[in-house]
């Protein structure tokens, strides 16, 4: 037959320079990008198995725990979500989703393709739970699991954990946290606060492109995996295919991933290698650089950020003294077609900043300090062109409000 | 708390320069790796999702399909096959498997865990199955689903395709194929040979790193993804969650993945644009070559290793009539150590070359030739250290036979 090859080749990759502030993916550090241009060794090279047990060593000053079982999961973030709630949940156990925003409600999504009984307490997009509620939910709903996100995105909230793992731990409910978007931005104890299991993805704050999926787990979530069928030999020889101790999934079971990355190295998939040499070097950015002073300049740029949209006369989305340190959500002036702006932005001036979804779409932009552009420079351009943009779409706005209320958080000099 | 940094952190990457001669991972191609390190764009930057067209595009045309539904899975190989079965089985179904090496026992497995009702019939490894026997089972056993791997690194076994499809439509049986190990250096036409579905990685024939599946689905196969229930509002919302109509996997959920890829855009995961970037360079390299050209270098360079092992008086495993191109199983000599020869080739000559799995381990070595590696030097210094590996491990080996019959093969001239 005719092999339908394009009629013409399409160029090579050349993207055009973004300058990426939206609630992520964000710029990779360019020496993410680099280590990632490493060729390849094999899977079982001394090389390679040494860089994972480097990896693992990284991740665990990253979630700050001494868990052995600190490994990556190869794919996006929700791959390490699927993998966590797979692994730890079988079908008829009840699990307690305490859902602030979107990702709340993938964790309960997830929890319900997994077969397990799940229950779901609320408050309105841009709160936290306190943590008297969530004790609450948990006396009353008895869960084997409760899964609950850090950071969401969708409303920039970031729920407090610390005393959560304490709680769990009394009522004898493993404890799961999302932390996708908060990790290496915000605080996070995993051994401190009491967590069982927590994942990540790198495109927010650890500065890397999104495909892999730092996990960590305490010794009661590995108990819980390792109670589950081991499928080694074949299915059939491990015993009644239908039981409930079966994970559903190959790829998640994270029993099997924890035999690839342990001493047996027994195969399993075949390890993303370039994704591997990414997140390693991401956390190896932080870890020079220092985990504290990492989570000290997101709350700088964050704060900058925050004092450069009102300084623009625009209004805040939820509760501020909750929101994470590296995304903000800002109400859209009526006075302006938010596309539009958002259109200008990207086309324009280059920048990327973020629209919305659910219960606020078409209400706020979000407005991402992440990473790499979790920096003045970055910050100060996107309020000079939001002023801009604004200003050109028929807003009324303060001239160099922004850039100067975030100019004094950083402290800049007068010029 | 501490914070348990490393005591101190490692170095950047830095890895061996190896020749990866196995049956894959294989060093990928430098132009791959070079695509990887471009800066990313945002998910829905016009560049990204045009970037995602054209990577539907090339894959087509690697395929040899004109399905619209021709996308990546975020994952390693095993995340496609997953994604594959979960989204076209579901619980209760009837799977047929066709088992000639380890990874026809791993589609069984992932079938078992979808809690399909599995069927499989075997053939020794080494071998393949007459088209016959493959019909007879599926008369008998009336699957919906037949999942078939077309190449198994396990065995080195190519199983033939093109009657396949045919057979499976008469009979109203859905054709699901496992193209990791082949594609790229292997004859494959999911449209000629009436293939529903595909799968592939990178890391293999494709000459990039794991970590990106390529997938393509007919028109058959995606009423199938489409009849089953969608989960957009909410999963309670979208109706009886235990219904064996929901996909158990929120990850692996094709129908949400066609939405991502498609004109709705809907929002999914985060795609993994670094490994997008890898996966469409991969495909560029290959159709700037010329698909046919490229099989054809699998060939001769698949060719000229058989001769090359065989010139080494060395005994080759398997049917060689039914071998894939890309990569060739060699039995061990008793006069030597298989694991000191091997470990030889990667600590003295920087070349690896595969040990192997279940009834092979320690009976035969598997020498790739594949994507870049699938050419003449590399061949030749692989024969030569092999020569130079097996004699000082104690074994009597012709002096210069492998060079030799390799050199014939890729009609060397004398100097």
């Amino acid at each position: 037959m005719t092999v339908p090859v394009p009629p013409a080749l399409p160029g090579p990759i050349d993207p055009p320079a973004r300058l990426l502030m939206g609630p992520g993916p964000i710029n990779a550090d360019p020496r993410v990008l680099r280590a990632m241009s490493a060729q390849l060794v094999g899977q079982y090279d001394p090389a390679m198995t040494g860089y994972m047990a480097e990896t693992q060593e990284l991740y665990r000053a990253i979630f700050a725990t001494r868990n052995d079982a600190t490994v990556l999961v190869d794919g996006t973030s929700r791959a390490g979500i699927e993998a966590a709630i797979v692994s730890l949940v079988r079908p008829g156990d009840r699990v307690l989703v305490p859902v602030f925003g979107r990702f709340g409600h993938l964790l309960a999504e997830i929890a319900e393709r997994a077969m397990a009984e799940v229950h779901t307490i609320e408050v309105p997009w841009g709160q936290v739970f306190p943590v008297s509620v969530v004790e609450e939910a948990i006396e009353r709903v008895k869960p084997t699991l409760l899964a609950l996100v850090q950071g969401d995105t969708s409303t920039t909230m970031n729920q407090p954990l610390d005393e959560i793992g304490e709680i769990c731990a009394r009522h004898g409910v493993l404890f799961y946290t999302d932390t996708t978007a908060s990790l290496g931005g915000n605080a996070f104890e995993a051994d401190a606060w009491g967590v069982d299991a927590a994942t990540a993805g790198l495109q927010k704050c650890l500065g890397g492109p999104s495909g892999s999926a730092p996990i960590t787990l305490s010794e009661r979530a590995v108990a819980v995996i390792s109670s589950r069928k081991k499928v080694e030999a074949g299915i059939r020889e491990a015993g009644d295919v239908d039981a409930p101790d079966f994970v559903r999934s190959n790829y998640f079971d994270l029993g099997m991933i924890l035999d690839y990355w342990g001493p047996r190295r027994l195969n399993h998939h075949t390890e993303a290698t370039t994704m591997l040499y990414g997140a390693r070097e991401c956390a190896r950015i932080i870890l020079e650089e220092g985990r504290d002073a990492v989570i000290e300049r997101h709350r700088v740029a964050g704060a900058a950020m925050l004092a450069g949209v009102q300084g623009l006369g625009l209004s805040v989305f939820g509760d501020v003294a909750h929101k994470m340190n590296n995304v903000v959500a800002v109400e859209i002036p009526s006075t302006v077609v938010g596309d539009a702006v958002r259109a200008s932005m990207l086309s324009d001036f280059g920048i990327e900043i973020g629209t919305s979804f659910g219960p606020l779409h078409g209400k706020v932009w979000r407005l991402g300090t992440m990473g790499v552009n979790a920096r003045k420079d970055a910050v100060l351009q996107t309020l000079a062109a939001l002023e801009a943009a604004l200003r050109r779409g028929g807003a009324s706005v303060p001239a160099g409000g922004g850039v100067d209320a975030a100019m004094d958080v950083f402290g800049g000099t007068e010029v």
